[in-house]
């Protein structure tokens, strides 16, 4: 199956149908532009099986709708290429299920990578539609992909508020590190919504819809909110939660791996930093659980707020057993929580305590 | 002197020369539009003896410089208003404190207020001096006060991007509240610069000056910014922070007052919560230090980024001492640390972390 996706064989598979799977961190972390075949994959349902001859429609509130395939899109709108981080809204959700019991698969620190994404501008797009602008306005994203959801199957779907679509780093994307998407990243065409989560970039895009609401496909109006911590899954009152967009500052240690058995002295810690749309201005590592800390060297970053940025540091461990933990801080002095606690919801969405990972030097 | 000053009589003084001083926190959550007469001020030197006749310089990278006063500013600018917070970046530094010892005086939370602003767009004054644009220009502020440096006496001076200073909402403003300007809030005028901390909204404003480098004054070069938790004050390697703009999401109990004697049974509780530029989408409230969190009601809210909200809840608090929290979350699920320790600096600043107060019910 994983030879069939042509991604790399040492994924880390969650499940299988759907299928989704983050790389172990080290490979993420081994390069700046993460491959595809390295991405993590995040679905919902089966993959569809579309060509490249699939037809995505643009309507809604819109004077002349029209539907177009990639090449027709690639023809009539200039191609614009982002670089942007993708991260899933349960990145890092084993940290915060240690603590108590969460719902979703139990996410390491490798469900995020940052690509260069190629596409129309959806800007470009909803203007040639002709689409209605002004406040309040949603644009409604349906995929071709069937969900398993507590109402029965249905299609994927979620919305971004207009505001949002007109950014001119929005994309229409066919293409993602220079190379068509593959199937499981969503071929032919898919959205892609730099400084948000993941979900509001969806992909096997079907349509997309200028509305006067949001969407109310099961993934907009029920799932991917932030829940409060005293909500459990059996609370069926989802105007608690808010919608998940934005993401917040988070960073990871990528090497040593949990459990590395290391040579005492100085030891190479990385791994990557990313806040959504703000950048990261420092990075903290601390070699003894977070009672002292010591900055990190931004070892590679592209000045975009939607990239993500590299970090190193030199440990001196002498010989014993430590906890390593990371954090970043975003422009506005924003950090991270120390403990998973600190931010626990059952849903175990935006895990961003401090990373910590245990090893032994000898 | 705090009649010469017309502000209220029961302000908490910190310090008189210079005049620092915070109103307290049921006052401040008495009103929605913080009144003049309570406004927290923060002074680095004498209040300058200004009269309406004091003319601002406007200039540096300029095909047209010129001079005004503020009634010359009314007339020739549309006159703007906007809803702000003006925070301090040390505001709650007591908190800090409380761990390990920081400089600079110990404010409570009430070291914010949230105004009507009302002056001229500095956008608007900057296109009429035809001031250069493009990418990596500062717009500097001198102020005709004169601060007690390290390197002696010297005029108070900050800077702000060109990007920034060009947002329609940045204002050269002469009236708070819809009246003039009091002396120790910056009469004639001031630079209001929403979403930033106080410090780059300067009083007392002397000159405007585009130029291609940060202000060198000792407050922008030196002076709040945000240092590493293992950086002491006699280390002088000021690269190492990172300068206070944007400031993170905060909140504060006002009502009830720490030390308060509550019946048993339901207290209402309530306070104020602001994040900077962003939304504040949920407030949580504790009555057992955290362990459980109950949501409050956003009983006030303007809708502006800029301005604060106010919130309340009921905690029912059975006989015997409880710990009192708050915390906020903004529109990117960033909330606040657990413990002032989770940030420590040693100049106090953006002490956010979750606001405790003690009470006994009986």
């Amino acid at each position: 199956m994983l030879h069939l996706f042509g991604k790399s064989d040492d994924l880390i598979v969650h499940g299988r149908a759907p299928f989704n799977a983050e790389p172990p961190l080290d490979r993420l972390r081994a390069s700046f532009i993460t491959p595809q075949a390295l991405l993590y994959v995040r679905c919902h349902g089966d993959i569809p099986a579309l060509d490249a001859t699939h037809r995505v429609s643009v309507g809604g509130l819109a004077a002349t709708p029209f539907d177009a395939d990639a090449a027709e899109l690639a023809a009539r709108f200039a191609p614009h290429r982002v670089r942007s981080v993708m991260q899933c809204a349960g990145n890092r959700r084993a940290d915060m299920r240690a603590v108590r019991p969460v719902s979703g698969d139990p996410w390491a620190a490798g469900a995020i990578g940052h690509a260069e994404w190629t596409g129309a501008r959806l800007a470009d797009v909803l203007r040639a539609a002709g689409c209605r602008d002004g406040d309040g306005l949603h644009v409604a994203f349906e995929s071709r992909d069937v969900a398993e959801t507590p109402d029965g199957p249905a299609r994927f779907g979620v919305s971004i508020p207009l505001s949002k679509a007109m950014h001119p780093d929005v994309l229409v994307a066919w293409a993602m590190d220079g190379e068509p998407l593959t199937p499981e990243h969503g071929f032919p065409l898919r959205i892609v919504v730099p400084g948000y989560a993941g979900v509001r970039s969806p992909k096997w895009l079907g349509s997309i819809t200028v509305q006067d609401r949001p969407s109310d496909a099961f993934q907009q109006a029920k799932d991917y909110k932030l829940f409060p911590p005293d909500m459990r899954p059996d609370t069926e009152d989802l105007s608690r939660g808010f919608t998940i967009d934005e993401m917040p500052v988070n960073s990871a240690i990528c090497v040593p791996a949990p459990g590395a058995a290391l040579a005492a002295g100085g030891v190479a810690v990385g791994g990557w930093a990313a806040a959504s749309g703000r950048a990261v201005v420092r990075v903290d590592v601390s070699g003894d659980g977070g009672r002292n800390w010591t900055q990190a060297e931004i070892e590679e970053h592209d000045g975009s707020p939607w990239s993500w940025s590299f970090w190193r540091a030199t440990l001196d461990l002498p010989a014993g057993e430590h906890e390593l933990c990371v954090r970043a801080w975003d422009a506005a002095g924003q950090t991270q929580p120390a403990l998973p606690d600190d931010t626990w919801n059952f849903k175990g969405y935006l895990s961003a305590a401090w990373h910590r990972v245990r090893v032994t030097a000898a």
